[in-house]
């Protein structure tokens, strides 16, 4: 039993305002206008753009994409690579140091099927484990990730970046792939340096670098001050969410994804009960106070979340939501929410166009 | 495409550490004794109990727990109810407000399939909702919810409780089925107190009262201090948690998830980072500082989440995990991790036992 037969399935031609909430639904128009926004941009300045699907993981969004000029996509695991290859995606980054023989395993057999397999790796650990399985099988390009600011993952200085660039080059069964980095918004002058860096060192050592990776959509718009990138990255800029806007990357207009809610309680004056709690918003705060923006009750906050339950403070609003009524919320962080819904509803001005089941969510790496 | 062909499958008798990570995965000997302990205490004191089977979704779980005494479940919404349904359970309590002609059409179809659908009512518009759907199809049982302190949903005093009773029983299609609260951990005085005040209020108005339903599991062994309750409602017993070893509920050898992660990188002296982000843990911090206990390096913090990367701070560790190295973590929250997997492994001292799909996740309301 999978469940799939209880799902209330919406229909196109139907209106959202029928369909039976806590729902996500995606604005067509805004969602073309921000594909088509960020890839133009990316034109305009020669920066190949590579689009993460981990935010909507629906192989019809990433063919949008890459009609609207992108090149390749860029997925977290090897789950979401194998969902996307099996949809005729050829060009394919995994951003994600793999170890272990349960993925090796699964990496090579992706591997064997595809062309454009790219990983990355910060550490000898990781390199040794990717040649030992692919010496054996066609050579895999891994990139070198550098931690330019970010904090997460990557090599901390140009002389590591080029020294596992070299490792990777002597390594049987690997090809040294490039560079990439996952910045802090508005790191791109420590990224610039960095890459310059890393670079001479690489050309000093006679090692060409095809791919010079930079991400990430908050300051996507300072892309082109990265000259040394050869492509960028980012995923949330397709659907946009409160954390964008707050970052100066959209504004709420641009926010293709809205929750649609009822108010199930009014238990006093100043307290609504939604049927939206962290099963359907999450829990990302990503330094807001509250669980997200109500577009109908904008002075509304989103105090507390139970699990199916969200609690709004009414205090500072001037009209109030009766119970029963639909109300609508853009999410702090959108590609945690679709990270929880098997299927995605679409629609043009209220009229749901399509259903699309998010095909690369709820699997095991 | 539903994913489901790229699903690693872990098969019994295979060794956990052989499954890719990261995963959650469920000991069997826990699991069994955190049921029993549970239920020999309801046994003890004369007291029905209704597990939550939001926290888990498998209805061989709920299996268990009616096979170890329980009566009935309870879901929180209606989709988890038609999966428990589908599974042969009967006597099943939603605990939400239903609102809207598109939860009415699927709730009446459901009550025409089981024989004992209760729902919970905090208002008389929604009363008044699902009178007009239940009069032409069999009477419905309507709870009234009592906010006893928790701040969610409910009535706020008796006096509303006892109104809203004889509205039900007035209703045309609905029967009064008694009372709900879902109270504040600790708020057992002010759960007996509201819940005598309204019984007495009740009885001068000539109305029954069958079940007197009291919930939660962080002060679970306090149920018998509550002595006008009929019984209790509990969820997240079966797994527990973090927060619950907090609550002073269980021990940390109680906890029966755990996530396997991998350390994927060792970037800095400082700083580890895993494969578990927020779509393996989940943000939900529920008042702690980090995103989970780790179990073999208790100093270590998860200090941020990004979707697939969890960064550790180590600076208070003496051992340090190497990269390659599988670690074990004990959320905060295990109902939302539940909610994030399509299936569930068990296993008894490392090997695989079952897996189990989470049937009744990701489906819409």
């Amino acid at each position: 039993m999978t469940g799939t037969e209880f799902q209330e399935v919406a229909r196109p031609g139907q209106a959202i305002d029928a369909l039976s909430t806590p729902r996500p639904v995606i604005d067509e128009g805004r969602l073309a206008r921000n594909i088509e926004r960020v890839q133009a941009y990316m034109d305009a300045h020669g920066l190949l753009f590579r689009p993460h699907i981990k935010t909507h993981k629906i192989p019809a969004l990433a063919e949008q994409q890459v009609k609207a000029g992108a090149r390749g996509i860029n997925c977290q695991k090897i789950t979401e690579a194998e969902v996307f290859a099996a949809a005729g995606f050829d060009d394919i980054l995994i951003t994600f140091n793999i170890l272990g023989s349960e993925k090796h395993e699964r990496l090579a057999a992706l591997h064997a099927r595809i062309g454009g397999l790219k990983v990355v790796a910060d550490s000898a650990v990781t390199i040794d484990g990717l040649s030992a399985v692919f010496a054996a099988v066609k050579p895999l390009p891994v990139l070198v990730e550098c931690d330019t600011g970010g904090g997460r993952c990557g090599v901390q200085t140009p002389g590591e970046a080029a020294e596992l660039a070299g490792r990777i080059a002597r390594a049987p069964g690997l090809v040294f792939g490039g560079l990439l980095t996952y910045p802090r918004p508005g790191g791109h002058e420590a990224v610039q340096a960095f890459l310059e860096r890393t670079l001479a060192l690489l050309e000093a050592a006679g090692l060409p670098c095809p791919i010079i990776s930079n991400g990430g959509t908050p300051s996507l718009f300072e892309a082109h001050l990265v000259p040394a990138a050869t492509e960028h990255r980012a995923g949330t800029y397709i659907y946009n969410d409160r954390s964008m806007v707050r970052a100066g990357h959209c504004g709420f207009e641009d926010c293709a994804m809205q929750i649609l809610a009822t108010v199930v309680s009014r238990p006093t004056e100043n307290r609504a009960v939604i049927d939206a709690g962290s099963k359907a918003l999450t829990s990302d705060l990503l330094g807001f106070s509250d669980y997200g923006h109500v577009v109908d009750y904008p002075e509304a906050k989103i105090t507390t979340l139970s699990e199916e339950h969200g609690v709004l403070d009414l205090s500072a609003c001037t009209a109030r939501p009766a119970i029963g009524e639909k109300i609508r919320i853009i999410p702090n962080h959108t590609c945690v929410v679709s990270n929880l819904f098997d299927t995605m509803v679409f629609h043009r001005d209220g009229i749901v166009t399509r259903v699309e089941p998010v095909a690369a969510r709820g699997l095991v790496w």
